[in-house]
């Protein structure tokens, strides 16, 4: 089994619950195109009554022998499942301790044949021995085989009775039955401590949650999902094919990268089973194109970085060059360039008056380039200053003027907050915003720089205003978590903002907008509080915020925000798992400050509604930005 | 200011709003008997509007001079209160900013001055931005005042509109109104992270909250209660006395060592105001006798130890000294062994039966003497082995036998689990339970003993039960907090229990029995499972569980519990915040387990209900006792 499938290419597996001879079924299955198989390690009759007569001593090997594969066909191949009787949560004692005794025997025989993964199935929201059994197994030996935790995306007792009795008053509790697997999901994988050997194989039925819970599902870390044959239609020509709304969530689980897993019979059976397999090729070849932004994210998903710190740091060539890659940013400042021209210099003066632009930390010169194409769309004229501290970039840059730009540029190396500048701006450009807008102070510089702008000079940008919106993601609370150092206070890495592609995750609400900055401005005071209220509609677990923002670079020219960037996590200590409900609690409120004591700047955040959190990176302690 | 009472004497003080003269203000409180001075720091004329004309503008000092008063007075003296306007949570950003920048200045003022303390209202639910301003200055500079949060008992706003309107329904809203103070405090202590320098002054009314509610103030870290004037009653000789409610909560907040703050002018004005000081004091004079164990946990109240490790680890003299001065349980071990022989041997046969009683894990004899004295009072005959694996006890046991119990007792140097009996016995005695019954692994001992007691022979004790009930406890909680260790599991110390006199705590429900043990049995499998259900009547917080036990010596003769010794703490990443809410939520659920990997045995636990825990000390991985 390969672990993670290709992009051109799905992965699937085989499920069958009974297997005479395991290495021919193997082979077969092989030859249909599976990539593994999915098979219980005991057969159902070794139904083991460990502590009791005539069980206990019954002669004979309780399973096939490992000799039947080889030892590289036992590590790929195989998914092992747990057998179906095992009840760990029993209320009955005889049967939890038996259950325990089967559990810990199969799980240590997994290890044993060093299976990939091992399949257990998750049959109820009591699931804490089960939860302790696994862990303990995880915690004691040095096997490696990932559990994969099988979960009906409905409860089949709850179709099954929608069947019999399919009354209106039924449906109205839809909105709860249709959590309860998630529900279970949730307790489980919180009594495991989001355990990174333990993900999700999701069970497919032919009935559907709504949209609001399967994207609750795709925030969680989903490896399987398992299509029952019964969920396929057919086709005019006799062939499987699944509904829309299943083609949806399988295009969707494509981009997780999940694998799939056929189980039940054929049913199409004048066809071949391979039919399945080509129908899901089929999808996986007509998946919706990626947009730009994903194409640009591939292979970062969920990788957290730390923000930048231009200003305490130079940034590296390299840096320069992915900013300078985005294709739709600097079209857009030539466009806010072009408009503020032809709006602050008549027609009838386009050869009299030039314009003083000020590029403000010009970098290796592209917002330069936008301007002065920018001055020949509009046809007006220009006199250029392109400032910058980067003392490296600025060899690109004099290198430029001396190719390119001649005398109408005149390069500056220094900090613009520190320029004397030798006249006055009409126009200032910048682009200094990190992942969250302000971040990398761009308040702060700008400030700087406003005493060389004159009283009716434009800034570009004119504002920009961050945006937060609650998430709930396993993965990247794993992620956060991992990033602990042990030199740190231990709450620190919870306390820092990440740059990263939000990818595994689940949006609880839309986003608010949090801090808004406008350039010029007569209010210097670039501290800021912002309480947001959420109304999430399902039963969530908040693990942090998306940070996201939008930016006003001249009257109508906008950047506006695209996919997630920023994270501001949440600690696990208290809001770790705030469930933030809207049907019982109202919505959740929280609270985002900018704050700064002269030599630095940083944000703090708690959620205060329905509980209140701890107030996360108190006085900058774990976080900061050098001013 | 004393930073905490004597025993013997309560530590007062007056709280004035407006003072002209500091030091003679001080002078005469001082005279009238109080310890120290509550008082503002700065004049509420200089409500000052930061940014604007022409507050900025005035000219002199804000507040009066530092000299007014020797830096020894202030440091020990004088406890602030911050200005009463200030409103740091106003939704108007202007007297945000302005009560912002105030509490700033009052918070400096106070670290200049260096004031032991510093007292802050809280007037409602909303109180983000004054947390964050506290914590930021807490965590900034080397200033060491403590910040005593004002917080009535009752919302003052309740009570009044209670004397409007005094109708049934209003009463029956009671049980939330009643708690919604509270729910200020914990909303504030848990913004601020439990910050071990904030702690709270209770402003106690003439109304008075439930019981219950009382309780749960009472497991809150209070360092002063305000009591004013006006709650005073006035006796038949004119003097200020307390209604019976009011006293049961001084009495209990002297316990607490809590501070107490006068307020108010004298309504009794015939007499001085030395009258309330009196008063107090004749209630300190006069508080109900600590019990038995109140006296002997007297300077450990909250002192957290490790669990002793008998098996692993051999105790020390002093550990058996402390052991041997319980007074109850050696008689009640007399009495057992005395019914027990009056059963066993008829008084026909009293002459001609000799008893074989093994005393395993005989210390350094306190059941040896208690044997022989139940022999002696029983008239039969006893033939004693004293067994002991402690090979500097044995030292002790074979003195005691050269110079007193001579040939009736054999001392056996050697580990129960391991000897080789010379003859069954009728009677074994033991006293190997800890402070949570079998977590000193009584029975693993008795049962690795029990192939050496006849058939019919009993076991004193024969049966032992372990209690638990949910607590919540700031205190406790910042205690198991600082027991984090630099190398181990960052959540190690709150998976491992604690030996500890519970005092500054609040059991959220009765104990409820755990795991039991009985001796001698036929089942030797002592691994646990044990699932707990606790109603619990109001609003909380689950910090962790007590942990107590109960045993049965023999028939009716018992040791029954005392107060809680064993503390099982709770995670803060997740039950920290578990809201154990009976109304909502039913009733919390809680999954205790005991496992053994036959070398080690250990705790496992978790919250399931209403929401889960991860388990604790998952494999033991932060906590397990050697066998």
């Amino acid at each position: 089994m390969a672990s993670a499938s290709t992009a051109s290419r799905v992965s699937c597996g085989r499920d069958i619950s009974c297997i005479p001879e395991v290495a021919d079924t193997l082979a077969a299955v092989a030859k249909l195109g599976f990539d593994f198989l999915c098979m219980p390690l005991f057969h159902p009759r070794f139904r083991r009554e460990f502590e009791l007569e005539p069980a206990k001593a019954r002669p004979g090997a309780q399973t096939r022998s490992d000799l039947l594969l080889c030892g590289r066909d036992w590590n790929t191949l195989i998914v092992g499942k747990l057998s179906p009787w095992i009840e760990a949560d029993s209320e009955l004692t005889t049967e939890r301790r038996n259950s325990e005794a089967a559990l810990v025997q199969e799980l240590n025989f997994c290890a044993y044949l060093g299976l990939p993964a091992f399949m257990i199935p998750l049959k109820g929201q009591r699931c804490a021995n089960l939860a302790r059994v696994l862990l303990n197994h995880i915690h004691t030996g040095h096997h490696s085989s990932m559990f994969w935790i099988r979960v009906p995306l409905l409860d089949p007792e709850d179709t099954r009775e929608d069947l019999i009795e399919n009354e209106p008053s039924k449906q109205m509790d839809d909105s709860s039955s249709e959590e309860k697997t998630w529900g279970w999901w949730h307790s489980f994988r919180t009594l495991c401590d989001y355990n990174k050997r333990i993900c999700l194989a999701i069970e497919i039925g032919a009935d559907m949650p709504s949209d609001a819970v399967i994207d609750k599902w795709l925030g969680e870390p989903i490896k399987a999902a398992i299509l029952p044959t019964s969920i396929f239609l057919t086709n005019k020509k006799g062939f499987p094919v699944l509904s829309k709304a299943h083609q949806r969530i399988i295009f969707r689980l494509f981009k997780l990268e999940a694998q799939f897993i056929f189980t039940g019979t054929s049913r199409h059976s004048e066809k071949d089973f391979r039919c399945y397999l080509q129908y899901l090729e089929h999808l996986n070849q007509n998946r919706p194109a990626p947009n730009a932004y994903e194409m640009f994210a591939k292979g970062y998903e969920d990788y957290l970085q730390s923000p930048l710190q231009p200003l305490m740091d130079n940034l590296e060539s390299q840096t320069y060059e992915v900013f300078e890659k985005d294709p739709i940013k600097y079209s857009q400042y030539q466009q806010a360039v072009y408009k503020c021209l032809l709006d602050r210099v008549p027609e009838e003066q386009k050869e009299s008056r030039v314009q003083v632009l000020m590029v403000l930390g010009a970098g290796r010169g592209p917002l330069v380039n936008a301007s002065l194409r920018a001055a020949k769309q509009a046809d007006r004229k220009l006199r250029v200053y392109a400032v910058e501290k980067n003392p490296n970039a600025v060899v690109t840059l004099e290198n430029w003027k001396f190719e390119e730009w001649g005398d109408q540029v005149t390069v500056v190396s220094c900090d613009m907050r520190e320029w004397e500048a030798p006249e006055k701006a009409d126009i200032v450009v910048s682009e200094l915003l990190g992942s969250f807008g302000d971040n990398e102070l761009s308040p702060e510089c700008l400030d700087g720089a406003q005493h060389f702008l004159k009283d009716d000079g434009v800034s570009i940008p004119s504002s920009y205003t961050s945006f937060l919106a609650p998430l709930s993601s396993s993965k990247l609370y794993n992620e956060v978590r991992s990033c602990r150092e042990r030199d740190k206070d231990p709450e620190c890495h919870f306390e820092t903002p990440y740059v990263v592609r939000l990818h595994n995750f689940h949006q609880l609400a839309d986003p608010k907008p949090c801090f808004t900055f406008v350039h010029p401005t007569t209010d210097m005071n670039n501290n800021r509080y912002q309480c947001l209220r959420f109304t999430v509609a399902c039963n969530s677990v908040l693990h942090g915020f998306a940070g996201y923002f939008e930016t006003t670079l001249y009257k109508d020219v906008m950047l506006s925000k695209s996919a997630g960037r920023a994270l501001y996590p949440a600690r696990d200590s208290l809001p770790g798992n705030v469930l933030l409900r809207n049907v019982d609690h109202g919505p959740g409120v929280c609270v985002f400050w900018r704050c700064n004591n002269g030599k630095k700047v940083w944000y703090e955040w708690a959620v205060t509604e329905p509980v209140c959190s701890a107030i996360h990176n108190p006085a900058g302690r774990s976080y900061t930005i050098g001013l």
